[in-house]
């Protein structure tokens, strides 16, 4: 049986902690519309109800039918009941999501995590379209997000909670993790990230109160990434220390990802995006040096294809997939 | 389009480092004949040589047409092309095995490393039969084998070469990895198995020359991980010591193991199953401790179900799975 193109239009939709961003994808998959609204502030009902408006305000316009929508969420998310169940930057916790939109919008509602449906559009139709069916992506921003494709499927766990990649510890003996909602240790995300990168930052200016972090920082620079990233480019011995330390840790996260997943690529995108340059070089060479063979040099490690559309195409891209298999097509 | 059985049947093959085990299943995947050959000390041509006779012997014993063999085979393996890349315990080294199995045996013959296909038994025949579809599994002996089935599926990357959990680095300034063939630094193996435990008792012996373990192995005992062991259960508290924290940095790997694939079950088998009543408590405390919710406590920690059969029949279930695709069936 030959896979059957599904008709009529989906929408895919992506809430962040500030911003809900969502766009009409046509029979063909095309983006026909767009629209996005500010949710910063708003209560758990409010949040509810955005979503639903925006399901509504895209499917007034849409031409076609709309059979679907999906939604990347930034919380853990329990696939077998629908329920979005915590969230670290939005006021979201055990919420039945998925029975409730379907309930006010009518149509079919499909949930991952936004990093897992962020990996699915660079696999489809980003960094990995007609490269790879196996890539791991990484959200390096103020934290440290991640998503698998393996075999071209989200893997996603038993109860949809997995893929929490920021959360592999790569030091058993090491610092609790920087996020409030981690009881891990040693977590990557406690080395490498905007959250790390302020921590360490802080560290810097007490250890050096008379060195260029400190200046730059008493001139009115905030005490965070993209200080210490500017004053690695100007050549500071003591912000070039630190950077590199989360390059070199950020590449043993790697190495772990090419010994358990053997991915074609990885893929980097996240707030960091511009810093990539510095960042990836160091980490490529830790995993030349520490991965195993033939993985080592196998993977590619490359910036994220998608900017800020990643979320909001591969929700689409879910809610097709999702559609495909509830008629048992494709 | 609903599953079918397809007719006839396959040979599941596991070859070890002293062993290869092998299985006939009929057409409804009972086992009906099986055969065991030393195979220690042979090099690569009569390896080669020993598969290829086993299917035919075991193929000359069955009453109906043979479609397909499966091997586990403790190797990376390249997917793509079907070669052995490399072993750790065997004379085996960029071997293009499939072809010249196929050659030989004039059957369908399918590949991949012993503990992705261990771990397709234990979800569909052993501890995961029925309960989930998103299963780890650890065989914890001289070294640390992985396997990963994600949806009901083995998950084993790109070109076949992951799930290599044993080279999980938990701890980036570590030590160097224990197997001769790993250029990690902080590899979970270099912490859990017996290659670890040799060392620890080494130092231990160093360090309390007058110590419980000192004196048992001045009477003859090796100095291994089944001493410390026994030493544990007599209650010697240097040697508890040493399993303590094996079974910790175990529980960090499995910590890891549920963030970033929320398994319904993380099943342990290998030569340590004697001595999973005292790893396992400790090990589970710690996922419970510092994993994320809510896979901390969704996953359950198990020994494995399957023995040494494991690899046969996971090897058998990979091919007749192999046939059913290679046909459009199912």
């Amino acid at each position: 049986m030959e896979a059957t193109t599904i008709r009529g239009a989906v929408i895919g939709a992506d809430l962040g902690g500030t911003k809900l961003m969502a766009g009409l994808f046509d029979g063909t998959d095309q983006l026909v519309a767009r629209e996005r609204v500010e949710v910063g502030g708003l209560d758990q009902d409010q949040l509810v109800e955005a979503l639903a408006d925006m399901v509504a305000s895209l499917t007034a316009r849409s031409t076609e039918p709309v059979l679907g929508a999906g939604f990347g969420l930034p919380t853990t998310i329990d696939q077998r009941t629908g329920i979005a169940v915590q969230a670290a930057n939005l006021p979201i916790a055990d919420l039945p999501v998925r029975d409730i939109l379907r309930e006010r919008t009518g149509i079919e509602i499909f949930l991952d995590n936004d990093a897992n449906v962020a990996a699915l559009a660079e696999q489809r139709r980003g960094a990995g379209a007609g490269v790879t069916d196996d890539l791991i992506m990484v959200t390096l921003g103020t934290g440290f997000g991640g998503g698998i494709v393996a075999g071209g499927r989200i893997v996603a766990g038993a109860i949809g909670a997995g893929a929490e990649l920021g959360h592999m510890s790569i030091d058993h003996d090491g610092l609790p993790c920087v996020s409030p909602n981690c009881p891990g240790i040693g977590c990557i995300e406690t080395y490498a990230g905007g959250m790390a990168m302020m921590r360490e930052a802080a560290k810097l200016i007490e250890r050096e109160p008379q060195g260029a972090l400190a200046a730059a920082v008493a001139a009115g620079a905030p005490a965070d990434a993209e200080t210490l990233v500017r004053l690695t480019r100007e050549g500071d011995t003591a912000a070039t220390a630190v950077i590199t330390e989360m390059a070199e840790r950020l590449g043993t996260a790697f190495v772990n990802f090419v010994n358990i997943f053997n991915p074609g690529l990885i893929v980097v995108g996240g707030g960091f995006s511009p810093s990539l340059d510095l960042l990836l070089p160091i980490a490529r060479k830790v995993v030349e040096e520490r991965a195993l063979r033939p993985g080592n040099t196998y993977v590619r490690i490359v910036p994220a294809e998608f900017g800020p559309d990643a979320g909001m195409v591969g929700a689409a891209l879910m809610a097709r997939d999702g559609l495909r298999r509830g008629v048992g097509i494709g």
